[in-house]
């Protein structure tokens, strides 16, 4: 399905509804109406039903919307109703942290390979602080692996300098979906996605606000 | 200065602008055209011109922009011309991943304090991945430091059943900007600031541009 013209933001806050309504499901709730998913939201109701409203009809008038329908459109509409298979490359800090997250995404999301141009010497380090054996991969194995994992998903933690490098990498195995954590811009050829997430975007974000 | 109605896409195109700008500096350019710009920043050219005229004129007509102002302009929109002190909350991999980006950081950025709930086990372990000494203070002080060290920007990085106990500890010291990393929904009074930095918010996005 395709839908578009849908603003950058209210993907975003689909992407937050989806997270409110796990919670309240998890608590037993069954139905829930705009404003009470908007205040557990933190958006208003109006700004709910606006953004659903982008991708058909939704709930019940008077009423509000079954939980557990709801979500699962919206992980329809997110694409989040596949397993989609990511590789981390680069097991600094960065990697590291992201990678001990693994048990915590949602669970369509799978970590399913781990890379960096030095396994050798950090494999023990980092599977000592895990509590648990990583394997580590050297890029240069990305493409058979990613053809072996079914990988659709990289992300990029290496330095700023060596990100473009892995980025070419990627597209050479044709890895369409690349999220950057590494503080530069990437490019990529049409066909492939690049999410950058910047520290410093968000801070200036909260600075400007904080400033207004 | 206060502008209102400005998309928070906006924002974060601002803040990917300074970004380039920077570069293009470093590499000696004086003058950029709102193409050049565009290219260099991946968006395009009438959405740069369409960004800045939210705030006023700038650049000269079939000329473009002097970079270094262009930059001061932004940085004054953005409140990014004044330093903002921050402090780190949880110290695990995500906390000592950021606190290890301090040197990476844009210089108006600053990590001035460092908090965690148990700072003797970890001072030691962490001083040694980062190959220098660092101070890991207990939240319990950290409405006392907060005002010792001006600290105006909390960054939230405890697992998600810490993170309100942490926000209100940083509205309780006054703290007015918060940046949450853990991944749950934290409410503050009005008047703060919060933002969520979702791990899973940015793959749902790029998952839905996958799927499109």
């Amino acid at each position: 399905m395709k839908f578009s013209k849908v603003p950058e933001a209210t993907i975003r806050r689909l992407s937050r509804y989806s997270r409110c309504l796990e919670q309240i499901q998890a608590k037993g709730g069954q139905v829930v109406s705009s404003a009470q998913l908007a205040s557990k939201c933190a958006v208003n109701a109006p700004q709910v039903r606006k953004d659903l409203a982008y991708f058909g009809q939704f709930g019940i008038r008077g009423v509000g919307y079954y939980a557990g329908d709801l979500l699962l459109d919206i992980k329809r509409i997110l694409g989040a109703d596949k397993e989609w298979r990511m590789a981390i490359i680069g097991m600094g800090n960065l990697g590291s942290a992201l990678y001990s997250y693994k048990d915590f995404l949602k669970q369509n999301y799978k970590i399913v390979a781990a890379f960096d141009i030095n396994p050798p010497q950090i494999t023990g380090r980092i599977s000592e602080k895990l509590g648990k054996p990583i394997e580590i991969l050297h890029p240069d194995t990305l493409k058979e692996v990613t053809k072996e994992r079914n990988i659709e998903i990289g992300i990029i933690t290496t330095p700023a300098d060596q990100a473009q490098k892995v980025a070419n990498q990627l597209v050479e195995a044709n890895v369409r979906g690349i999220l950057n954590f590494a503080p530069t811009q990437i490019e990529a050829p049409e066909g492939y996605i690049v999410k950058d997430v910047f520290f410093t975007t968000v801070l200036d974000n909260l600075a400007y606000l904080l400033s207004a």
